[in-house]
């Protein structure tokens, strides 16, 4: 047939972004899937897909509130087996009354269940519940802070939807720039492109776990203003994706001082709060503590953690320190709800998850045992891999990794590579030889004149054992090639 | 305490942007229900918020596969009732073993269950599922046109989020412009405050049942080019929102003749496909047929239809014709899972009914009885509600609507309006006094002149029986007044 094909000019932004995590190595990690070759997907923290189950008591209250019937027949069929003694099931068999309950609890809250558009904000009573749990995670009252607002809290589809909303609503000039740590999360980067502002990189202390230092934002700004850019807010991704580094309070306080000092807000990434293994999370809202003086947006979801719900895209961001518009009466958080309200609302499913994050069952109820166990089980499970996936860069050639152990990613730095290859040819070669797929710091951005990969440590424990010993061969083999 | 706030510049295409449909008649609606008053809400498509139930069987289905031990013991369940005669409880007090048996299946294909993160697209059998949902609707075997490809169908949050996604992508400039239908749904005024473009407003004939003819098309077009707009695609609304109205194969094969001669791209909204009472939706895809150089997108939802599944957010977008990129090599279609890359993916549940929709159990399999019986009540309510509405519009002095009763909503025009009062006035007023939500016609543009008001034909017919009448009387003297 003889036709001329339409020929559109396009965003170049959208043409010109870039988003490794989702790149060249998967598509190529997924093609070898589909020869039949086994592949082990680590450049994703994607939990689900690598064996994590799901917390049982969530997905017994998302079950019910989906079907409402069912609260009512349970409890009817859970009278039946009372009444007789030779019932072949046990009382386990049965939903507990306590979900019972609170399923329907829930959906009286919802007025008209899920299937409704809910505010754009999303449900007040979710709002008001991750405004208590900020406000005890925080200890504001011991501290006498200021408390978290349940209408300055936004429901999102996923953590980076409210990235994505507050960058988009920052941005306003091709000269406007945002700090972002190096490495990075690629949804920094691309959104920054996707959007037309200046990525203004800022650096990390690699060998000082990753500390925030000062004199590195000052470097950076220096250079961002020298270059004609007007830095409007700073990044922190804690902890850290792609590092895991976890901010200490004297890294967090330095970053408020340097925000305040330069006019900056903050856009605190909190998405792996709660894989710290240990150590201490101090949220970006209890170090700002009373200031006044600069905005901070605080990200978070339903996606990590010991949920790892990230198919169901919930999550919320918070605002403190709502800003005045330049130039405008119009106040910001009735900005932040017309953006809000052309999305119309996040979905349902991902608003009730992340009801249930904030609301732990209570200690001594009956689902809280389970509840507890399969929590503690995965984080446990989750340090164990991390630590092993450490050791064995002990044994591979001219391997360093910094910093505590966070989030679900390691970063180590490859120090050694044969001369001309990039750490992109070797996460390649990696996974062509191994199965493994990883993500190569380039990906994420590094310093320049260094190597890194990014490995999610997810994969079933059985797994790891199979594959570790393969990679340090590989390794060993690789870096030492054509010496 | 003195602290001096932050004031910052933001995105004014954001600051700017109006989305009536959320705007401030809805708004004082929500203040007057805080105050204890009666508010039927009319303003906006959300059947499930004024009482429509969802379908069972998307319910039972969603229910098992967000917790799949459920369906083994109901299984469990149904077989020990079976064995014991004396049983209180009946065959319908479990669910089936069909809707059993599909859950099952449906988990197998998502491979990780709802938990995890899927292809940028989504599900892929999701996708192959509405390729063949196209094919069949648009019999495209009997007419020997091109076959739906699942490779070109993206799974989006709800279907503003493809509009928005291809809207994006389209604009790239100031002077890039988009032809709108007048009335439009304020999403795509919205979207393109925000991206920065231009709109190019287009008249449909309102007398005329709002029929698309070739000179509203030409005349538009015109003034946008000597206005220095390079148009680049056309927005059809079928079935219209705000209008309701219906395009016929005559206006379809105008657009695709226009687009086609003026290089454009379509993007057709049709999320009210299945909302015809019985007249014919014709999809602009069957339309197009084997015609090769008119790129399409074509947009649908679960949230319209007899589903209204709205909080759930799920809907799909599916190319036809993807152009090829001007001065780029690259693929558009690359571009595009790029694009969708960058919000990972969206939420499983939607990605599920979405699934559900296309897929209606067989006639003859033993969900289908209650799923046809509950669909045809929906719609028949709804068509019968309509009805209501129009004839109420009778009595009202010089109201007059047009066009085949489609979608979820009536547009009627206000001939006679007091000297100097705005639609707006009038909605707000009629609020005040009955408690019936609506949106003025100028929150979705209108021929300059005239006085238009949105109702969706939701709420259940006793709340309208109640209130039509008050309406009426409202009417009659608000249009009098001062005469």
């Amino acid at each position: 047939m003889n036709f001329s094909r339409a020929t559109l000019k396009i965003n170049p932004n959208i043409l010109n972004m870039e988003y490794a995590v989702r790149g060249p190595i998967p598509k190529r990690a997924a093609e070898l899937k589909r020869q039949g070759k086994k592949v082990i997907s680590c450049n994703i923290g994607n939990p689900q897909a690598l064996g994590q189950r799901p917390i049982t008591y969530y997905r017994q209250v998302l079950s019910l509130v989906e079907e409402p019937s069912k609260i009512d027949r349970e409890r009817r069929l859970k009278e039946l087996f009372e009444e007789s003694p030779h019932s072949p099931l046990r009382e386990e068999d049965f939903i507990s009354e306590h979900v019972l309950a609170l399923s329907e609890r829930l959906l009286e809250k919802t007025e008209h269940g899920l299937g409704a558009y809910t505010a754009s904000q999303g449900f007040l009573f979710v709002r008001e519940a991750i405004a208590d749990f900020i406000d005890q995670r925080d200890e504001c009252q011991r501290l006498q802070n200021p408390c978290s607002d349940p209408n300055d809290i936004f429901l999102t589809t996923g953590a980076s939807d409210g990235a994505r909303r507050v960058l988009n609503m920052l941005i306003t000039d091709k000269k406007d720039g945002i700090m972002i740590p190096i490495p990075q999360y690629p949804l920094y980067s691309a959104a920054l492109k996707l959007y037309g502002g200046v990525q203004v990189n800022y650096y990390p202390d690699e060998e000082n776990d990753w500390a925030l230092d000062r004199s590195a934002l000052e470097t950076s700004i220096a250079q961002a203003r020298e270059d004609g850019v007007n830095v409007k807010a700073i990044v922190i991704i804690n902890p850290g994706n792609p590092t895991g580094a976890i901010l200490d309070q004297e890294s967090l306080c330095e970053v408020i001082a340097f925000a305040k000092e330069n006019n900056l807000a903050i856009i605190a990434d909190e998405v792996y709060q709660e894989n710290v293994y240990g150590a201490e999370f101090i949220s970006a809202a209890k170090a700002l503590g009373s200031e006044k003086e600069v905005p901070l947006f605080s990200l978070h979801s339903i996606s990590k953690g010991f949920l790892g719900e990230c198919g169901h895209r919930g999550g919320y961001f918070e605002v403190r320190n709502p800003p005045a518009i330049e130039g405008s009466e119009a106040d910001f958080m009735d900005v932040l709800i017309k953006q809000a309200s052309v999305n119309l609302c996040s979905n349902t499913a991902g608003q009730i998850l992340t009801y249930l994050m904030v609301t732990a069952p209570d200690n001594g109820s009956p689902a809280y045992e389970q509840y507890d166990r399969e929590k503690e089980e995965i984080l446990a499970d989750l340090y164990e891999k991390a630590s092993m996936v450490r050791e064995a860069f002990q044994d591979m050639d001219g391997v360093e990794c910094f910093g505590k152990t966070g989030a679900m990613y390691l970063f180590p730095r490859l120090n050694k590579l044969p001369e001309g290859k990039t750490d992109f040819e070797y996460c390649m070669a990696l996974l062509e030889e191994t199965g493994l797929s990883t993500v190569n710091g380039s990906g994420f951005g590094q310093m320049e004149g260094t190597h890194h990969l990014r490995i999610a440590f997810l994969p079933p424990m059985e797994k790891l054992e199979e594959v570790l010993p393969k990679w340090i061969a590989f390794h060993n083999e690789y870096v030492n090639r054509g010496e």
